[in-house]
Formats: structure tokens, sequence, C-alpha cells
């Protein structure tokens, strides 16, 4: 399977994980799919953000409660140390996400890099954190991230992983064309991300097709605009109630989506030979970033955080 | 039509503009399709790139002969004059791009804004010049845009312009995230642009499809991450023999595209009633700069110009 410039990748998408599911039942799924990506020739496995818990930041409660419940005080931990035994007695590196408490006191919606030795080889906080930090009862479900996290603090590291260059980032930071810049610019050729995107809008009105649209148009353009291949794992169907969208997918280089999740209640493991030699091309040419991008007329983007007001 | 936040918006999808045509000939062209714009309701037209002539950097020639046969000495000029006085006597502004040559003996590739008194009140120089400044006579057609233009050195500006704020860019332009995100900062809520587009690379090998694909992608993208409206104009069918992609079209904030040119060969005037209103929602929520942008991690934009080596 493996050249030197080639991957086995899998992607896993997640049926629900509910507030009543068991810690031991949610694992036991991610070790079948585990072992289904390996099976079907992965090196790899992308796991979906807050893999082991539902999505929590849809309910207001205190910090405390949330960290009793929600939150992992080290990684691995006893709970979902199965999953790097089997990943180690496998030969397979993953990548999943879980919301971090630091030793002194800090808290994190986190992801992971680990190799097929079962080590902890990269990790990343969350940028841009969604939602608001405030109780808001007239919504039909909350988005708390900006509550029980903070930014993240690591930036956009990249990381030499089975013969390429890897990056990782979480759900909403896809839709903003500057995460998968910094990780381009270090050569990265791989985006892994998780994800769980309600199919509904929390705050405002939108047609219902478009969640899973902007979705997908915004791992397309990351990949294409920086000529890297993007694996995206999300949750899929009625968690607590709340439909997320699905839509887990490997796009190419050039853009197109080579592999996508097709269901829309279940666990379901996606895999693509993925060839690195397809980033060459367009980083020769179209986007050859040293002879073509001109970093002396974006200033704005670093210097400025938020939208000038609209003229009256 | 118009209310303080809607504007008539038409973009002019022209046929080839062939080495042979006259320059009267094309400017009847462009006269018609103004006349057609302003009769559906258009307050501004876009027009393509390069729209007075020929693609001419397919060709390897003498600056001083593109000079004398591709730019203009002064805008407007008497061969222009007509789109000027036409625009003034209907009371219409349009967008249209040309080759520049300054007095002082720089070159552009460049796009302007007149308003409806056929002033010019915006004026912009193509930033990412794709292709190469050397003679490839190997290649099935030249892209020599870095041979005939000197990149842009006004930045990207935007506009107080009918009741909104505007930018521009040009065709390549609009693959490149940074630029719709730094006419974004300023509160831009339409980007017009011009483009010719080959419906063939002529450096690699990619699918027939990918061009047309990748056109999209780019401004859907480009629209969404920036809660603002695109206007794309480009040239379409066999010009001089080399094809191009048409697709020209209007893409709402949201991503969609609400307008798009169906034809492959001739002049043709699509419309949209655009809704400045639908910026709002998604910049109050999503794409809230303010709130989510996180410029400290975004540093490598603007102090890296290439992408780092692929490791070995």
């Amino acid at each position: 399977m493996t050249s030197a410039r080639k991957m086995g990748l899998a992607v896993a998408q997640m049926g629900p994980v509910n507030s009543t599911d068991s810690r031991a039942g949610t694992l036991k799924r991610l070790l079948d799919m585990l072992r289904e990506a390996k099976g079907r020739g992965a090196e790899l496995a992308v796991f979906p953000e807050l893999a082991f818990t539902t999505f929590f930041p849809r309910y207001w409660m205190d910090q405390s409660e949330a960290v009793a419940r929600y939150f992992e005080a080290a990684m691995p931990n006893p709970d979902v140390q199965p999953l790097f035994d089997e990943a180690r007695k496998l030969g397979i590196g993953f990548h999943i996400g879980y919301a971090e408490a630091t030793p002194d006191g800090h808290f994190f919606n986190t992801a992971i890099l680990v190799d097929k030795h079962a080590h902890i080889v990269g990790k990343y906080r969350k940028v841009h954190l969604p939602g608001h930090a405030d109780h808001r009862p007239s919504y039909p479900f909350q988005h708390l991230e900006k509550k029980y996290f903070e930014v993240g603090d690591l930036g956009f590291k990249t990381w030499d992983f089975l013969n390429t260059r890897v990056g990782m980032c979480i759900c909403n930071d896809r839709r903003w064309p500057e995460t998968y810049r910094v990780m381009g610019l270090q050569g990265a050729e791989l985006v892994m991300l998780g994800y769980n995107t309600p199919s509904r809008n929390n705050s405002y009105h939108e047609a219902p097709h478009l969640p899973d649209f902007h979705h997908l148009l915004s791992i397309q353009a990351g990949a294409y605009q920086n000529a890297m291949w993007v694996a995206a794992a999300g949750k899929v169907g009625y968690e607590d109630g709340i439909h997320m969208i699905g839509g887990s997918a490997i796009v190419a280089p050039d853009g197109e989506i080579v592999a996508k999740a097709a269901g829309d209640t279940d666990d379901e493991v996606i895999f693509f030979n993925v060839d690195f030699a397809r980033c060459d091309g367009p980083r020769e040419y179209m986007f050859n970033f040293a002879k073509h991008r001109r970093t002396e007329h974006y200033g704005l983007i670093v210097e400025q955080t938020g939208m000038a007001e609209r003229i009256a």
C-alpha cells in the first residue's frame, strides 16, 4: 500500500454519541472503526472532534460539572487507553479530538496525532471558537464553546509524519482560510480535522441545505488553494435529538471530493489511498507561493481583527 | 429597483475578442451590453479583464509592440470614450479591465470603477500575476503576464459606491483567499472581478472540467468566507483559437451562485437584484471577525511568502 509518497488514509464518521451513552460503549465503537480502517489498508485513521463524548457545549452547566463529566485530565487515561493499545497492536496511527483539562487549570478543545507506536506526536488546540459564552435560553440549543474553552495557544503547527508533513484543525477552523494557509506555508500536504456541526444554525435562519454546502465548500477551497489533502471526520445523525451534518470526506489537492461518507445515522469508515505527488503540479505552477504571493498587500489580515463598520 | 440596501447588478460575459477584431467592433459590443444591462434595471455593469482587446499575454512580443497594440496610454481615450458617454447618458456605472501604460512608463493589468456620471472613482492594478516572463515555445500558448505587467502597487482598496462598499480584483487574484479577506476586513459587501481563463492549463495536465470548477470554487468560497457578494465577468469561447471558460456569475454572501451565464460563444448579460442585507446575518454570527478571528496565529501569512520545502 505504502510508497514514499502514498498513505492509506481512513476517515471515521461517527453516529451520535448521546449523553446517556456509556464511555465504554463509545470506546468500543472507536475500536471497531480503527480495526476496519486497518483492515482496509489505512496507516492513519481520522476521528471527529470531541469523539469520546456528546457535543456538550450545547448544554449550559458550571465549568466544574463540565470538567467532571466531559473533560480529560490526562491523555491517554484509563478510559481511553484501549484505543491506544489497539493502535499499537494494529500498527496504525490516529487523530482524535477531546476536551482537554490541563494540570494547571486550563481548558481547550483539543486534537492529537498519535503514531503507530501509540505515541502522541502532535497536539492542536482549537483557535476559532464559535458560538457564545453567555446563556441564551431562547435558542433551541446552546453553542457554548466560548464558555467552556480557551482559545488555543499552540497555533497551527505541522509535523513530519509518515513521509509527509501534516497539520490539524477543528470544526469551525475550517471556515477560515487563514487556517489552511498557515499550514500550507509550512508545507503541509495533509490537514486533518474533526467536527460536530448541527444541521440547523441555532441563532438565525438559513436554508437547510446550507450547513452541508458550507462545510464542503470550505474544505474543498482550503485543499485547492493550498494544493493539499484534507481529511474531515464528523458526527452524523440525531445526537441528543439535535441533528448533525455528516459529509465526512477526503478532499484531493485539486479540491475534488474523492471519498465521502454516505450515511445519516451510523458509524462509517471511508478510505482513500492518498498520493502526495498530486500536490506537486499545482505547487509548482498555479499555487507556487514563492512566485505569486504578494505579502506586502496582505498586511490587514494580521493588523486588523474585526471588520470595518458598514457605511450608513 | 433601488433601496438603500439593494443594487441592480449586471455581469457582462464577452464572447471572444480576436486579434483581427476591430477596436470599434469590440466597443460596439460593450455598448450593446451596457444598454441591455440598463434596460434590465442595472445600476452597475461588470465587464471582463482586458475587455477591449484579445488576451494578448498569450503571445510573445516586444514590450513596445504590446504597448502600441494593446495598452491604453490614457483612460478614457478616444477609442473608448463612447463607452463613458453612453454610461453617462444612461446613468449607469461600470467596471472594466484594460492594459494600462502610465505616463511615467509603468505597465499594469488594471480595472476601473466608473460611476453613472462617467467619473472614474476607483482603480485597481492586478496583484497576483500568473504565468511566466520567459518565452516557452514548447507550450501550446504563452501566459506572459509576468512579462508585460508589473505587480499592482495599489493594494486591495475599497470604495463607497451606491450605498455600499465595493472592491475589485482581477482573474488569478480570485484564487487567493487573501484577496477577499483584505477587502472583507474593510467592510466590502461586493467584489467585482474580470477574468480571462483558458479552458486548458498551458503548463501541466489537469482534467478538463477542473478550470471551471476551480473558478467557481474560488469565488464561492471568497463570498461565503467574507459574507460578501461577488460579481465575476469573463470571456468565453474560442478566442484566437484558444478556448476560454465562461461561468460568469453573481455569488451571494452565502456562497450560492444566484446568476450564471449559460453561453459558450456569445456576449451575454446576466442580472441580479442584489440585497446587501444578506451580508448582515453571517457578519453578526458565523463571520463576526471581531469575535472570532485570531490574528496572533496568522503571522506566517505576511511573514513568509513561499512554501517551506517538502521533506525528503
